[in-house]
Formats: C-alpha cells, sequence, structure tokens
C-alpha cells in the first residue's frame, strides 16, 4: 500500500533537504510528468532537487518508512516512460548532482555524479585525448545516471562495448535509505554477486544512482565516415555481416530506410541527392590512430559494398560532411516525431537476422494498416522501429495496434532477439515483458526487487 | 537444514539419470574432492554426470525437495575452493556437457555447453578467423561454465574486456529444478533485470550453467610481442600506464617479479638471460591486422619504455620466441606450487596503484615473515600474491598469516580495489569479505541468494 505525502511528511522532507529545493508549482509538476515517450503524462505531487547523495538517501528513508511512491528521474529523455510518476508522490530529480567529480587521468577513470549530461563528460574527456565511448542519439541532452539506469548505448557499442563494460562502480542510495557503493573502482571483479551489473539497466527500481566511477580509453587519433546506399534493405542488412567477416570491426555501423532519410532532409533541410533506387542506407565510422591503416580498411569496405551490390559510396572528406552525414541519422528520432504521431519500439536480435526482422515487420505492417520507419545500429542487431500512426483511426491506434506490436515482439524472440536493446521497458513495455519471460523469470526478477525494496516504493510500476 | 543422500534419494536420482553415471567409488570421489586451491580436500558422497541440461534440472529438483546440498563441478581448477563440496551430498560434474554445439558464422557468436575446455573454443573458433579473447592461464584444461562462474579473465581482458562482455545468453538450471534462459542471443539487452549479468561471477550458487551463448569477435591477423626488463617493480608498473596514455591498447601486458621467473627458468628450463640487475618484467602483446601499423606502435611502445628507464626490450621474432616468453608467464602459477607450499591472493586495484600495492605487499611480508611471487594482469591492476610458506611455522601459517593477508586486502580496498579480480571468493576468501563490504550490503547478496534458492542447497558455504 503507497501513501500520499500529507503535511507531516512534508514537514519531514523539509528537515532532509533545504526548503527551497522541494517544488509543488504545478507548471514545473506538469514539466515534470512526461518524458520523451508518446504523450504520456502522469504528475508527481512534490519534485526534491537534492544536491548530495546523503540527501537522496535521507528522503529515500522517509520515503520508506512512509511508504511514498518515489520516481528517480534524470534528464527525461527516455523512450519507455521509466521517469513517469505513475503513482504520484515524490519525484527525485538528479539535475543539480551534475559534477565531473575528477578524471583520473593515471588510471584512466571518471567519477561523476548522475546529472552529468553524457556530451559533457565525452568533451571533456576528449580534451584529454579520452574517450567514453557511450554515446546515445540524445548524448546532448541525456544524463549518465539515466544511460546506466537504462543500459543505453549508442552507435559505438558495435566496436567498444556496451555501458556494462564502462561502469565501474555506482554509489547508490537504496529503497531504504542506506547508500552503499557496489563494487570497487577496478576493471576486474569477482568478489561476490555483482551489484554494480545488477544495478546498470534496472530503471531506477532498485536505488538511485549518486556517483558513478566509469573507464575512459584512449581515444583514437583519426576516423573515416562512409555512407552507402542500397537498392534494398536485404542487400544493406547482409553488408553489415559481411564487414566483419573481413576482419573489420567498424566504430559504427548505422542503417536508415529511405523513409526515415526523406524526412530528415525535409524537416533538417540536410543536402542529400536521393537517388529514386536508393532504399536504405549504411553509415559507416571507421576509428583508429593511423589514417593509412583506416585507408586500407576502408579500401577493404569498399570490396565488400560492392560485392554487396552497394549503389554508391560516399567518403566523408572534411569534418562538414562528416557533420552532415552523421545528422541525417541523428536527426531522425526529432524527424518522425515532427511528422507524425509515433511509437517507437526498440527491437534486438542477432545481427544476421535483421533482413528477417524487416521483412516480418513490413509485413505485419500491411496486415495492420500501419507505415513504420526502421533505423539504428545494425552492426549489433538493435532495429528502432518507429510506427506511424498516419491514416489509423484512434481505435486502431490504440487497441488493434497492441496486436501488431506483440507480433513484432513475436517475431523478434523468434529471431533470439528481446523487446529491448537499449530503450529499457519502464511503463510502455511492460505489457510485453511475458512475450519474452515466463511467470516464473518475472517471478525471480520480482524476488530481486523485493531484496532491496522490501516495500515497492521506488519507482513503482516499471518494468513488471 | 540440508539432508543425507538416503537410499530412497539414491533410488530418485536413478531415474533422473542413468545409474552408471552415478559415482559413488571412494577412490573417485577423493579425485573430487579437491581442486588448485591449496591442499584442501572435501568429499562429495555422490557424483553425478549429466548429459543433458534436463538431467541437471531433474536431479536439482530432488535435491531441492529433500534438501541435499549440491556442489557443482567444471574441470576442478579453481583457485578459491568453488567448487568444493564442503557439506559433502550431490557433485553435479559437468564434464560430459562437453559440446561446442554451434559456431554461427554470420552472427560470430557460439553456443557450447559448459564443459567445453576453453582453449577448445578458443581453436575452433580460430579456424574461422574468429576469436574468443577470455584466455586464463588454466586454458589448456578449465572449462567455460566454470570460467563464467568465476568471472575468468586472462592477459586480454586488458584491450577486450572481460567475460562479462562475451557471455550473451545462458541457460541456467535453477536450484528449485527449473531450467530457464537468462537472456536473448544479442549483443545489447535493456529488457528487466540482467539475469545474465548476475549470474556470472555468481560461482555456481545460483543455478547451474547448462548451455551458453557467446560473442566472437574478428581474430586479429598480427601480433608482436615485446619483454622488458626493469630495475624496479615501480618502474615497469609505471610504464604500464604509460603505454596507455600513448594511446595505445595492448592485447595483453604482464607483469613478472624476478624471483618468479627464476622459479620458472628452473621448473621449466626456459632458456633465458637473466641479469643481474633485472627486478622487474613486462611482457607486452601488440594486435590487429596490418604489421606495418603494429611496428609503428611497437616503436611507440619502446618510446615510453626507455622514457621509464627499461634496462632491456626483447621483440619476438618467431612463433618459437613468442611461446617461450609466454611461457616464462604462464608457467609460474605451476612453478610456485612445484617449489613451495603457498597461498594464492587474486588482489585487484586501480591500474596506476600497483606500485603502492607491491610495496605495501613487499612490506607487509616482511612484518609477518613471508616472501611472495607476485605477477599478473597490470594493464587490468590484477596483480596474484603468491604468499611462500618458505620457513615459516605451521602455526604462523595458519594463523598468524590470517592477519597478515588481511592486511594486504585492507590496503587493496584502500586504493580503489577488491578481494579478488578474477578468481572468485569461493571457500577461501569468504572470511575476507567482511573487509571489503558492509553487513548491509552482504544481506544484500544473501537476500538474491535466497530468491533463487530458498532452501541453500547449492553450492552452500560459498562466498558469504
Amino acid at each position: 500500500m503507497l501513501n500520499k505525502i500529507t503535511p507531516d511528511i512534508l514537514q519531514l522532507f523539509k528537515q532532509a533537504i533545504n526548503e527551497d529545493r522541494l517544488v509543488s508549482d504545478p507548471a514545473v509538476l506538469a514539466d515534470y510528468a512526461h518524458d520523451e515517450t508518446e504523450d504520456l503524462h502522469y504528475s508527481p505531487d512534490l519534485i526534491a532537487l537534492p544536491e548530495t547523495a546523503e540527501e537522496v538517501a535521507a528522503l529515500l528513508k522517509i520515503c520508506h518508512e512512509h511508504s511514498i511512491p518515489v520516481t528517480p528521474r534524470g534528464a527525461g529523455t527516455g523512450l519507455s516512460g521509466g521517469s513517469l510518476a505513475i503513482y504520484g508522490g515524490l519525484m527525485i530529480a538528479m539535475q543539480r548532482m551534475n559534477k565531473i567529480i575528477a578524471i583520473d587521468e593515471r588510471n584512466l577513470q571518471a567519477t561523476v555524479e548522475p546529472g552529468v549530461v553524457t556530451e559533457e563528460l565525452i568533451n571533456l574527456a576528449a580534451t584529454k585525448d579520452l574517450l567514453y565511448p557511450v554515446d546515445p542519439a540524445s548524448k546532448g541532452s541525456c544524463f549518465i545516471g539515466g544511460n546506466i539506469s537504462h543500459g543505453s548505448g549508442g552507435p559505438r557499442v558495435v566496436k567498444y562495448g556496451t555501458i556494462r563494460e564502462y561502469v565501474l562502480n555506482l554509489q547508490v542510495a537504496l529503497p531504504t535509505g542506506e547508500l552503499i557503493w557496489t563494487g570497487a573502482n577496478t576493471l576486474k571483479y569477482a568478489s561476490g554477486y555483482n551489484l554494480t551489473q545488477l544495478f546498470i539497466g534496472s530503471e531506477g527500481t532498485l536505488g538511485i544512482i549518486c556517483k558513478a566511477v566509469l573507464k575512459l580509453i584512449p581515444k583514437p587519433k583519426q576516423d573515416l565516415l562512409l555512407f552507402a546506399s542500397f537498392a534494398s534493405n536485404e542487400e544493406a542488412c547482409e553488408a553489415v555481416g559481411a564487414i566483419f567477416r573481413k576482419g573489420i570491426i567498424p566504430s559504427a555501423v548505422e542503417f536508415m530506410e529511405r523513409k526515415g532519410v526523406e524526412w530528415v532532409i525535409s524537416y533538417d533541410q540536410v543536402q542529400f541527392n536521393l537517388l529514386p533506387e536508393m532504399e536504405a542506407f549504411l553509415l559507416i565510422e571507421l576509428d583508429g590512430n593511423n589514417l593509412d591503416e583506416l585507408m586500407l580498411q576502408c579500401e577493404e569496405v569498399n570490396q565488400v559494398l560492392e560485392e554487396k551490390n552497394c549503389l554508391d559510396v560516399l567518403l566523408a572528406d572534411t569534418a562538414n560532411q562528416k557533420e552532415t552525414l552523421w545528422r541525417l541519422r541523428r536527426t531522425m528520432p526529432v524527424s518522425v516525431k515532427a511528422n507524425s504521431i509515433y511509437k517507437e519500439e526498440d527491437t534486438v536480435v542477432p545481427r544476421a537476422t535483421l533482413p528477417t526482422l524487416i521483412r516480418g515487420i513490413k509485413a505485419i505492417g500491411t496486415r495492420y494498416g500501419f507505415e513504420s520507419i526502421c533505423y539504428g545500429h545494425a552492426g549489433d542487431g538493435n532495429l528502432h522501429v518507429n510506427i506511424i500512426k498516419g491514416e489509423m483511426t484512434e481505435h486502431d491506434w490504440h487497441h488493434k495496434l497492441k496486436e501488431g506490436i506483440k507480433e513484432i515482439f513475436d517475431l523478434t524472440i523468434e529471431l533470439g532477439g528481446t523487446i529491448s536493446g537499449e530503450h529499457g521497458i519502464g511503463l510502455v513495455q511492460k505489457e510485453y515483458m511475458p512475450l519474452k519471460y515466463s511467470a516464473l523469470h518475472l517471478d525471480l526478477m520480482r524476488g530481486i526487487k523485493k531484496v532491496f525494496d522490501p516495500k515497492g516504493i521506488l519507482n513503482p510500476g516499471k518494468i513488471f
């Protein structure tokens, strides 16, 4: 049973945190009632803006004692409704805990607060010739705490591994009000259950991240960017596997459908000569320290692309050209958003089954009467499926479509994949969890939740 | 309360698995009573040799119903006593589940049973120009199931990441007798709590791994091997960090103390010209697809080594020379074992603090009257500390030494590290867990254990 915030409890909050960082102004509450997921709105009753881990812990202790629902919030850029206060209560917004505490150049580690904007860390690390390779599309606004909580990815996962490889240690405030460090500041760790890894991707349901120690790596000195056009989605996807079989691991292999590129061109006025026969595109980045070596790799990639019937390959010559090509991919989510009501699914499958997945999605769309725009991290088999409302009736959109999404997920799972690769389950995917997991499996997850949060106060109603 | 195997329960086992794969011959039991950890002996009462996941699950179901302790066992190469049947009962030995089920060249994945010897997978993958980069020193005899259970590493972690990056999905038999797949066969996964990651490093206490889907990568076509000698441990360790700061990520950076090399030379008759002033050594491997590029990297590494007062650098010219240099490092554990009674600790710290750790260990040794031989994965900050019994009395060895080990771990933790990097906690490190973890933290781990294994039958007495 979760409770409402009474005046007495509000008094307790005021003892835990300075009053001016407790916000109940309805305009502000409305701002924090949504994230980037569809058109969902759930207002918290109160927002706290802590500045220290101890304040977060103190707030949680009060909420635990009085069974007040708590929703942690990063930058609100989530795509699964993970930061929506669906039971009202207290929202703990992490934006003031936004310090890069240290960049340790001797150990190649960074210690950050959760409210650091991802790109700020990337940029600061770059000034020291270091790379933090986790770069979600929203890197200019999303927070590192949210990235960790959602297991967020980005283009470079394909070469550098997921965020799991870069989070070494976390300070978390538990739902019961204690602070712990989950692991150690080390590259290896075999000392009991790995709570660091358990927290990554747990979507703020097990604790609130207050600090993170992250691994950095030497920043590659050079990169090349190729943009390849194909006559079909299948040929583009086939080329992806072939590049890896050639022994090359690009630092990004992004896939885009024609329609997505068209929408970006009209939304963002990107200059790109889109020929009628071009149906699918790959953006391929190669990085390393030696430009000659990269040019050799580039030739090999070109050979593979030719073998796979590539129509045309652009090699970006200047920083400007690179920026334009990346914009084609990075602006795609907002272009879709600006163009239509849509729902985004975050399918992921073994890389080589991508053509089957895309064909299946299109066939399901035909049966259920929806169009989709697909793009994503082809090197990881991670395809973002944007389902466009278009001409669908409200009834079909809200009811019939669910069956179509179920079919997409059934296909994803049948191919060895899962229902989210990097966006998380949050609120909007949780009804699909039983497609992937048995009741027993879900009970194990619920059991873990209960160990950390016996009263179920933290981010209630998410994941399961 | 755990029970003994009664004749009735034995009958149930015989219904679950063919009788000739239930072994109670005392000579065999004695063989399975130890692993590679010190001189510990604990005999199981019965050994089962299942051939399928379903058999493992059926055995566990019986043990769960009748509260029989179960100890899973891989190849018995563990260094923390994780596979010792300290409460007797049933040992489930995985050696017959030893098939490489598939190498999927299109998706760069392998599906294996847990009893596959690690090197067999490495070798088979290599014939297809693929790399499985997890190569513990015992790779010629250890099992992949054990590697996953212990979070085992090896030299290449420094470039390719830990085993966590290579385990995509696991089929596990739960202590309650059900089979589940923990995840999906995908490179990314953000679909609820990541049970795959939770099982990695859980030392067979949450379930028994029956199949694993592993990530493979393109095999680099070339490698170079350098062997650098230094006048002090400190200078060798300083050089490690400097190589990374130069922007180079070697595929191995192994550290060895002089005494370890001396013991290898006398144990294994390795030809190596050990000059009097050489006190510490680094074995540095560079890999990639392009030999010219590697030679350039090699020059840069040489420059760094010179700046760090390296006495001498050997560049291995032939496959034979490479083999010899690797033998110096790989034979070190058995050379130590052959030379003296010893205890091995598996400390890990942030890379740049290694010199402080080594200095501290030597000082602690002086105070407690023990000698130590240190070697390990310097690139990861992972130092194997072999404490030599030498002249220590039995009493000091069994009692006073514990205080010395505590001091080593206290120092490790103070430096931001932890008490095991890749060997696990098992039986012999568990008394040191409270040095690293608060009671609350240990309770969270115990809580998770209870979710999976409510009766505590599986690998009881390990970790905590």
